[in-house]
């Protein structure tokens, strides 16, 4: 079985990992991918963010990183995966994610969405929170894989040099 | 893969069937258990139970129904399951659930909680509801399979000349 | 146009009877509806309670006070009411009423539920919260109509001589 | 009586339209009324949603549309309408909703909020979620009435034409 | 200044505690106050439920640990507190904590609610799921404080020779 | 105890005074400090709203009014201060919170981040709605000081002469 974890990962967070491990125990392989958004104004370009899941990821033998453009249940359809996965934190969360994987099983009754809930000590963990701190100098260590660490300080030195 | 869908299903509504047809889909094998509970007072004996969902689920080949007592994570162990599917309809359900997943997650790491969306159609529904309304006189055609509804009437004017 | 206002009224408070209140001012004729509920145990009869709403609304022309048995919708078809009113004060109202209002159109599509919301001061007001207060020997004035403050006196006065 | 469906309809949905219908078997005349709001880019203009809205509308007797400036409840006191049409999908409009009703309430004491339950099938439908699925080339037929999804894939053409 | 942190505390449990030591930190006195409850079934008599609390709390000089009757507002004048601390755990919490603390200005002006939110990792602990596990048969250590389970075992196999 | 109350204050509001008032009645002394928020497009400068909070809370002894910029809790740990207060009026609100007080923490374990419930009365009030109705053209008496009020209507005659 086939499943398909899609996201901004806007970066990776340990919130995310603390995900796809457990759920790579429960299917046969794990696509983490990134949806190509072209409204939002992301920190990372989507290569840089498949870099760095693809490191985040180097232990997890059924993983694979890709990204993807339009409708998820295509790309679902179009990597023959069953079964999308996302994560709830909370209410908010929750209201969202149902109204989405009511249309999606409208848009494509072959892919079920099945939900995880995050880890009590991630429930207060986001990407945009991750990027708010680093960008106010505090350390992000323990929120965020290593290797997100250090490329989240290597650009915000470079946008204040370019700035 | 295993997956165990635990609930008391008293009795088993169309709601629940939808999630177990959906599981099916995605599970090799899903293991309907029929949790003893002391407390409640419940209409149906969990051997009724049990027999309901069998009929119910006649059609679907990986289903296999069964009960259990104590924690389900145990249960889970036992039978060899990694996956427990929980359904949710609301944000009143997630809240408890998010609060179970925590706790079982705390009591067995390896194995998964995962979540489905109710159907829009079947948000509304619940095992209480459909014995009330059958309580009442209502017709619950459409609500239940039918034997289930058929079993409910025997019940009740069978509580009725009882009492 | 007639609405039905259904509920327990047991004893009918200030929240109810600023909802009535207004309903008057919506609709041709308000029928507030005691539903006879089998599995609680009440304070007052459904009797007293008709007699209290009465009292408390004794300076609006376009209500009456009524009981029923059995599904809502179903009296509302007998009355020749196409509306029932309901009153929201929270969230957890909101998910209570939504499945309530969802059932009640499947029931009967002809019947719609209209919500109005509870006014600010009343937000943490319940006629459980009143009947509990008034146990704990705390005035309720302000609360409730006055008619209901001392019947719940005499009640509670009643009940203690009698334990 | 006469009620205020007041929106941005940008543009009207099956959600919508489901409303509106319920509404006309309630009031006597319901105007259907389109916020100019000046902050939003919207995807139609006024005087487009207003048109679709009176395609979408055509066979309702008892509507009409409108466009207003300023604040809902001012609008209604103008038309000589005490009711305002909500309707409530999820948790998250429910508080919205509710601060915007407590809000009127101040501003016209004698305008009353009502709110309609969105049917279940139709529990995830947003404009923006229509727009979104047009701009990605899925198909919205089932989810807008059929004059909208014509006027929808006619303006995505141009925009792209014209960009 | 004076705090309370009322409760049922049946039994104490890891949740409670953590708020308690943080309380400590911030208020000069804080006392902990079981509520004599009439209605419920406790597992503890208060009695023991107080003793338990002692024992937790040895290690923190400015908790004294009472118990009480009545509002918990009255209770509070009483000892001139003019806090009540209460601590949050989920949406379900906050809608109950809100109607109280709302109906405890109203009873009291003078004394003001703070709520705590409570720590990640015992946002899924309550005593009831402490008293089901404990019941199942399961470990509670890490849950409760050392002294709580070992009474609690030993309240367990008393029921259970008697019964 | 000293106490923070951070916030944006664009501007205060009643609800903020509110708050203020209250907390002045639990802690030694409150600072309230306007958070220095580069993304936002603020109404009022930070000296503004510093200025409009020193002359709303003139009448209160134990408040000084300041601003800062980067983490609240390093502001905190600069100012000797072990208590953030936060107010909630809703859900949403409560989720938002949630995150960032178990964020703090983590960030600072030695500041406690203590709740107060808005009163009723102001549960719909917040900054920006006092803007909407502003720029409506619709009084604002009552939902702010009277200090903002006219402050406000100045602000909205200056920028439509410079528009």
């Amino acid at each position: 079985m086939i499943a398909i974890y899609p996201g901004s990962f806007d970066p990776v967070t340990c919130g995310h990992l603390d995900i796809i491990e457990r759920a790579t125990g429960v299917f046969d392989h794990v696509i983490v991918a990134v949806a190509r958004n072209l409204e939002k104004q992301p920190l990372f370009t989507v290569e840089e963010r498949m870099e760095l899941l693809r490191q985040a990821c180097g232990h997890l033998k059924n993983v694979s990183v890709d990204c993807f453009d339009g409708l998820t249940v295509d790309y679902a359809r179009e990597k023959g995966a069953k079964v999308l996965i996302r994560s709830l934190r909370a209410v908010s969360d929750f209201e969202y994610e149902l109204q989405m994987a009511l249309m999606n099983k409208r848009l494509n009754p072959d892919v079920e969405t099945l939900f995880m809930m995050t880890s009590a000590e991630y429930s207060f963990l986001s990407s945009s929170l991750v990027k708010e701190l680093a960008y106010l100098g505090t350390s992000v260590n323990g929120l965020v894989p290593k290797c997100v660490e250090e490329k989240l300080l290597a650009k915000l030195r470079m946008s204040r040099a370019g700035g």
